[in-house]
């Protein structure tokens, strides 16, 4: 079995700057960037991701602002200066409840996100603007096509761009082509939130997520109901980015194709922050026995301040960093996390392979009706939960991938389990 | 009978950065716009009307950028220096097709944009931190609300907010007192689209328009249907801005109130750049005959750069400026006009009253069910423009005021026809 390449894992964080959120491309001050790459450099880590605002970089569909590119190499180039590599978000799109579309995409001229062709033309033109941009830069990782933009594509968004499977795929080959175009030889990922792995209608299904980019992404919230029904201490919540990386993992034709947990946080009032600290290192031990984890990026560098308004609670206190620079008991758990990461083992394989029927009819097949059995209370998340309580660390094999032994093999697993044997009590 | 005060009238343009458009607020040169405003004084005229971007000025709720405010007070400032006066809209809102939302009040924040509390404090919040920072200034003659801001409540805006009468009168003195607020001395507006003045449903009824600020603003495009029917260069639709400023001031319980022709343009294809000279020298003759007209603004300064996409055509060739700071045709009928003024002569008032019957029950009704009649071709609208045609220089008299002698005399009317009158041969 080939070694994963990403030993030890990388650690990061999401940059949530400290004055203005993300607003702070309006004022831009690389001065203040600085003072937070700081902070954020003392922590270890080894990187951050960084994003943009779609409308304020690309405000008519005709003009991406050379200002806003150079502003982004700027601070590209202070994190180099602090040993962080990067990785950018172009499409947002969606951070932290809010929405950022353009006008030129909305109202009088809505269209569909994802179909339209002028819509999907502009978009590619500001990711290869992007990636242009930062290509040469020797610490630019690569480019996210955009913070879980599929949000736009659910039917739980008030306004849905409303699209087929196949649409969706086309979407985002145009769009990481599109990154690829400007930055040939950087990784570029995109990223799902966890509805599409759990939601049957959504039309970014779990295995566009595991098949396409430089590697499977996965953001982890407990507030995705696992908290609610288990508790934010349980170990449901503090094994759930573990489970969501072996699920992502598992609609993959590559079996050793890595997956980056590259967002995770400690949600208030899920966890309070007595707890937070214990929630992080819970958490982080289980997913760092994860075999071919690439890395963890923490949700997020800063607290959100208290003058800006109407975030959902929990935003303001998300941070390792607080307000006044000073790490938070959290950013103390990953730093020393983070430190201690090169003399991290590798995981052994996992052995032991859940199989997860989600109604794909073979391999190549791109569609998984079924899933809803993955979402917190579903009859698959219990069951990997309670085999991975039990200490047998699963991994999740997908039914059509259970009758391939090159493909097992290849995974180093060597034993299936069918859910309904895990409540029968295997 | 009261002299009007606005004698001569006031001429002045729409500024419309020519670098950018209103983008310009991200790339924000102030020697760029010194160049703009160079070009504008140069016109001979003595006001521009000027524009805010919302989301820009106030990403979050809680945040209107000060640096926003100085850039505003430095455009201000730069227009005093070239003898401009400047009147400052606030909520954009909406601008030539697009509309500008933050995000704190779109998708997953979306609320009523007229009456959900924390949109409104935050929009008067807003409204009075810009009034405020241009107070002092000389130059400053006060605020818009916003620019038609009343299309998000128009049944026909792509996700309009519902609201009653009374809740859009609500909103209106919420936002005037506002701008007051932050400018006690100054004189603020509201500013409606001729739907408010047709459709029968608009809660921004016209007794609104006429009612509340410091002046009934009109915004005349005879792409409201007036072309097309009647033809770019017909009588109709050179005489459009005469019928809206007296069809807007009909609905006024002041009779000395003035009207403010706040935007006026020449729209290809409906007139040809060939035409629009033309257009608007018969316009500018029309509306000029308007008794108690403060002043023309026409729209625009400067054609958008074809290098921005996705508006409109006409939005393109709508300067009186081109983009190399050259003056149109267009531009020199108004400068003509604009040098003349002090010459002018005011009309005299307007001796023959057509009786509007909109359907307001009283002159306290703020309701106006029939107003459908107004819209061109409409039976008022038609009554209206053969009348003038005819030579007989009409005002308009809503219904209920016909039987009240003080405001008939006020306005110097002798004469009231009805609609059927005039189509039966008077």
């Amino acid at each position: 079995m080939r070694q994963p390449t990403s030993m030890p894992p990388r650690f990061g964080v999401n940059y949530t700057p400290r004055t203005g959120w993300f607003h702070h491309w309006l004022d831009f001050d690389l001065d203040a960037v600085r003072a937070d790459l700081d902070a954020i450099a003392a922590l270890g880590v080894d990187h951050v991701r960084m994003f943009a605002v779609w409308p304020l970089f690309q405000p008519n569909r005709g003009l991406v602002r050379p200002a806003a590119l150079r502003q982004l190499g700027a601070m590209v180039d202070a994190a180099a200066e602090r040993g962080l590599d990067v990785s950018v978000d172009g499409l947002q799109g969606h951070l932290s409840s809010f929405d950022f579309v353009p006008s030129w995409a909305t109202t009088w001229h809505r269209q569909n996100l994802f179909t339209a062709d002028g819509v999907v033309a502009g978009q590619a033109a500001y990711l290869t603007a992007i990636a242009r941009e930062l290509a040469g830069r020797p610490n630019f990782l690569g480019m996210s096509v955009g913070n879980e933009f599929s949000q736009f594509a659910g039917a739980q968004h008030p306004e849905p761009s409303t699209l087929t499977v196949a649409e969706a795929e086309h979407w985002l080959r145009t769009m990481l082509a599109a990154c690829t175009a400007g930055a040939p030889h950087a990784e570029h990922h995109h990223s799902e939130y966890d509805a599409a792995l759990f939601d049957p209608q959504h039309p970014f299904t779990p295995q566009l997520g595991a098949r396409h980019g430089a590697r499977t992404t996965v953001h982890s919230w407990i507030f995705n109901g696992t908290a609610r029904r288990y508790g934010g201490l349980s170990e449901q919540s503090v094994r759930l980015a573990a489970y969501l990386v072996e699920l992502a993992r598992a609609y993959g034709t590559d079996p050793h194709r890595e997956v980056w947990l590259q967002e995770i946080g400690a949600p208030a009032p899920h966890v309070s922050a007595a707890e937070a600290p214990e929630f992080a290192r819970r958490t982080l031990e289980h997913v760092l026995d994860c075999h071919g984890l690439y890395g963890v990026t923490w949700w997020c560098s800063h607290d959100v301040g208290r003058e800006l308004l109407d975030f959902p609670e929990l935003e303001y206190s998300l941070g390792l960093i607080d307000q006044q620079q000073r790490v938070k008991a959290t950013g103390s758990v990953v730093a020393a996390f983070a430190g201690a990461r090169s003399a991290l083992a590798a995981p052994a394989a996992r052995a032991v392979g859940l199989v997860l029927e989600a109604g794909a009819t073979s391999g190549d097949d791109l569609h998984a009706p079924l899933r809803a059995t993955c979402a917190p209370g579903g009859a698959f998340f219990e069951a990997w939960m309670d085999l991975a309580i039990a200490g047998h660390r699963p991994a999740v094999v997908l039914a059509p991938f259970a009758a391939d032994p090159a493909h097992l093999t290849a995974r180093g697993i060597t034993h299936l389990i069918q859910p309904a044997e895990v409540h029968a009590g295997t």
